[in-house]
Parts: structure tokens; sequence; C-alpha cells
């Protein structure tokens, strides 16, 4: 099929060109409110949102609620998941009234994108997504369900009722905006006779490398070592304390041969702005004690802001219920409109 | 798991308990809107739909337009295909007063049950479906698209939206009842603590044999063997004359052996209310001419009246569009009130 329609934009954009004429883009984003945001999503995900915002670009945050459920057998506790999460990005710096956040299950037309996406969307496709395959394996679940193969198809309309135009992520969620673009392209295409109706997104992916918990695996609240930016700082004293470094004596900046103080190291490297070997070497003779006392100070300075403005916004009642539902409204307007122009393509209108 | 709460009923619903308390009952049915129904739908399934209805059991008619494109890449003339599937309806005696007539497109919480659904579906349920797999090998695709693999899904939301208990369809139909019980079981165990949020539905099969076209191939428009509803008498004559039988002489009833000119039989034993056999040992000598005299007259006696009720009703200048509104509107009232059950379940509420 010869594309004549979508602008030929690679997958990745330069972030240079997004500084240059933030303007002229758009960021999707989004959280699944399975439990507080963490250091790893601080570093790794929050801060190149503000970022983006502050640049100027427009953002829409999604809470994802519906995916929750998508690798697990219960819901938990979904409700407090949510404002925890948003409690998160604003403490983090996002401005509600710059960005526009909002919940899945509060956006029915979003939701609605779904039945014509998945129709440009091949089963093949979704099974060979290799972070899918990766999901589905972490999950422990015998099955996999409906839900969790199709969830890239869920985020296709994510990006694409607003039509975002720019999606920061870490390499590992790649597949799903590719997919997204071949759906792009795929409707332009097939339904509406090469008329430009989406535009293909690109992904922005995050300068930062994976931030590993304090004992260099996954981090992970379930995992016990990560340091969720809702903790107090005596809980991030406490957690750093007891974290598992090694025997040897001397601070080396060695991430293949010794993860957990490596992962160590990496944390306050990102919280002085330094580079590891630097930190490393600067705590050096000091050992594990004097690297847990460094990281324990740079963590709750560089938190500290963060977690003051945190305590505030929790204190105030009914924040987050307004915003989210301020937020819906916008969202819902122009998933509407999205819904009506692709239906409007399909011929679903004018019975 | 132990199923403590949802009522322990069949998956085949016994004919003569919803006659003895039609009351009891709510029917949801449907049509995917391709082209005109013909005589296969008429005998198949609107005769019996409109039994229901006059037995006095409360019926949802969906029309289901987003699965125009779950197995082809272009959705043609989806509205004036809705029309006339909801013309042919009316025509065969559906009352818009005591049947709820909508369109999926219009009934966006009805969508949004795909999400949750989809968690409650293994993808190794989906793709062991038979039915889904003979229509993915019918569909003449190279690649099965995502909306083809979960149809069945969207049909358990189409079900469940309305608490429907009973689903008039044919053998083909009943792998995706019983997905949807599943899907119903599932939520109440694992979501809602075992209170029975969704009844499981049971199928009520079609009194009538698959009807074949007048070739006795399958019926369908592309194959040109399906006489349509709303075909004037003299397209009917026409088609019926065409159609290819065998040399033999007398006509006898041995479908396997005689597939075209059995199916004539079959078509003028369900209009004339006869065993086939009878049909067959009246027409015998007369052959292949007398036959198709039979069928044609046979036909278009029982089609006259609805057909000439559909003609009366297409004269009604915005008579369908006025008609779907309202069922999309109690459609919607009702989808609204099932979806904030299952986000209050989820917990998806009062952020």
């Amino acid at each position: 099929m010869t594309l004549t329609t979508t602008l030929d934009t690679p997958l990745l954009a330069d972030p240079a060109q997004v500084a240059a004429d933030p303007g002229r883009y758009r960021v999707l984003t989004g959280d699944r409110p399975t439990g507080p945001l963490h250091l790893g999503h601080y570093f790794g995900t929050l801060l190149n949102r503000v970022r983006l915002q502050r640049q100027g670009v427009e953002t829409f945050l999604v809470v994802a609620d519906y995916q929750v459920i998508t690798d697990r057998l219960s819901p938990g506790e979904i409700a407090d998941n949510v404002r925890e999460v948003v409690l998160d990005n604003l403490a983090a710096g996002i401005d509600p009234e710059l960005t526009t956040v909002f919940a899945h299950s509060a956006v029915p037309a979003l939701n609605q994108l779904m039945l014509p996406f998945l129709s440009l969307t091949t089963v093949a496709e979704l099974q060979r997504n290799p972070t899918v395959k990766d999901e589905a394996a972490a999950s422990g679940l015998a099955a996999i369900s409906g839900l969790l193969l199709t969830y890239p198809v869920h985020q296709a309309a994510d990006i694409l009722f607003c039509h975002g135009s720019l999606v920061p992520v870490g390499d590992d969620q790649l597949p799903h905006v590719e997919q997204t673009r071949l759906i792009a392209r795929r409707f332009n295409e097939r339904y509406a006779g090469g008329r430009p109706v989406f535009r293909e997104p690109q992904a922005l992916l995050s300068p930062s490398p994976r931030l590993l918990g304090i004992d260099g695996r996954k981090m992970s609240k379930s995992r016990g070592n990560a340091i969720a930016l809702k903790a107090s700082a005596d809980e991030t004293a406490r957690l750093i304390r007891r974290s598992v470094t090694d025997s040897e004596r001397a601070v080396t900046y060695e991430p293949d041969r010794r993860p957990g103080v490596s992962s160590l190291v990496e944390i306050a490297a990102l919280c002085l702005d330094l580079a590891p070997a630097v930190v490393a070497e600067r705590v050096g003779p000091g050992g594990s004690a004097a690297l847990k006392a460094l990281v324990t100070e740079a963590v709750n300075e560089e938190l500290r802001p963060v977690r003051a403005r945190r305590a505030e916004l929790a204190a105030e009642p009914g924040l987050v219920g307004r915003l989210l539902a301020d937020g819906a409204e916008r969202a819902s307007a122009l998933a509407s409109s999205t819904l009506a122009d692709v239906q409007e393509v399909l011929g679903m209108t004018a019975y």
C-alpha cells in the first residue's frame, strides 16, 4: 500500500525540534493507577512531562483506570490509587490549567474508538508485540486476558482521540507507538480514501535510562525496593539503610558486577545531576555507609519541595475529584468530536 | 472456583418455559447491517423474534454497525444498510413500541463494557471459538483483525448491558452465548465478591433449520442465491426461474444427493407450513418447472404482506432515524446504569 497522505515522520522525535517549536506538538502521556508513583517514575517520566509542559507543549494525561485489570484478577483499591497518582503528578509540577488530566472510565467516546481501531489491527501484530509478551509473562497468570492483548489498541485510542503527536516513552513502549502509527495510517488509507484524518504520532524517548530499585532489580512497589514520592524523609532513610549492597569496601560504579551499589550510585547521580562515575569516585573509600547517607540526603533533598506540595494538595478536600471532572469534560468534548469524525468517515451517521 | 451466586440455568432455554412465563425473560437479538435481509433471516430469525415479542417478552434489537468492519477492509454503505435492516425488521412485525431498536454506534456506554469484559476473557478462549475461526476463514483476509477475534466480547456487552436472559440463535452462535455466560459468572465471582450483578443468559435455538440458498449452498447476497425480503414478486420469480436444479425428471427431497432441488423444496415447505417430503411428493412428476412455479408462488404469497408493509414504512421520511434515536435513548439509559454498576463494583467511582 503506497502512503501518499500521512506525514512521513520518523518514529522517534528529535527533542531539539520539539524545544524549538513546542506549539506544533500535542503530548499524550499517562499512568496506570496500580499504586503511588516512585522515584523511577519521577526521573523516567514525570520530570520529562513537566519539562514539556513548561516548554509550552499542550499535554493530555490519562489515568488508565481500566488498564488496572489487564493483568490481575482483582481491581484492588482503584479509587485510592487514582487519587495517589494524580497527587504525584501535581506535586511533580503538572499544572491542570495547562495539562488535561482525566480517567479512562470518564471518557466513553475515547473507549469507543477501540472498536474501529481493533478493526485496523491484526491479531498477529498484537501477539508479536514484545512488551505485551513480557507483561503477560510477568503477570504470572496462566492465561492472557483479551484486555492485555488489546491494550496497545486502547493506547492508540488515547493518543489518537486528542490527535496527540508526541508520546514520551521508555523504549519498552515503542512497539505501542508503532502500532498507533499503523492504525492511523490504515484508517486514513482504508476508510478515509487517503484523507489524513489522523497523523502518525512520534515517540519522545526518555532522556534518563531506566532507574533500578535500591537493590539493583527492577523498581517495583511489590519488591519493596522503590522509594515512593509520597514516602516521608524518615521512611526513605529507613528503606535505604536496609538495602543490601555487597561486601566490597570501596564504592565503585559497575552496574553489571555490582548492581546494588551501582543502583544507589545512579539514584544519587540523578538527584545531584552528576555522572554516576563522579559520584562513585567521591564516595569511594567511604564505602556503603557513606553511599547510603549520601543517597538518603540527595533523595530527600530532591523530593523535599515535591513532598511539601503534595502534602498541601492532599489536604485540599475534593481537589482531585474536581480536577478529574474538569479534565474529563475537556477530554470528552475532544473525544466526541474525534469519534464523530470517525463515524462520519465510516458512514455511520444520518440513519 | 465454586459458583454459589448465579442461577444455574442450562445453556439452552426451553421454549415451553418461555411461552409459559414470558414476563421473566428479556431478549437480546440483532443483525449486522451488511445488506438487506433475505428469506434465510426471515425464517431463521425474524419470525422467531416476532413470535417472542408477541408472547410479551421484552426485546432489545441491536443493529451492529461497528461489526460490519470485523471482516472486510471497507465499511461499504453502512447507513443504507442500517436503514434496510431496520425496515426489514419492522416489515416482519417488529414493533418499536415493544422492542428497543438501536445501533451500536449510538450507545457509547454499551461499547465501553468491552473493556471490563475483555479482562474476563482469555485470548485462548477467543482463539478456540469455532465460529470466529469459521468467519476468519470465510473472510478471505490474510490476517484476522482484533475486532473479529474479540467480537464475542462485544456480543457479551450487547447481552449483558440490558441484562438479557434469552438470546435467540442458530447453533453457530452458541459459543458466543457460552462466552457471555463465562463473563457474567467471572464478573460476579472475581469482581463482585459473589454478588449476582449479572445473570447467565440462555440461548433459544431457532426452531427452523438453517435455510440454504436456491442453489443449495449457504444463502448469501454475494452468491446471488438469496431472495431478499425487499425484492419484488417479479424479481423473486426471475431469481427462482434462473436457479440451477438437476437433470432428473421427478422432484424428490434428498438434501445430500440433490441440494438444489431439495433447497427449493424446503423453501416451499417453510412458506406453506408443510413437511418437505410432503411438498416433494405433491410436485413429484411435475419436475423442476412445477417446483419453481410452486416456490415462486409460495414465497411471494408469504412475503406479500411483509413487502406491502415495508413499502409503506419506507415511504415515511425520517421514520428509521427517529426510531433509532428513540431506541438509542432507551438503550443508553440502561447501558449507563449498567456501566455505573460495573464501575462501582470495580471501585472506579468517587475519585
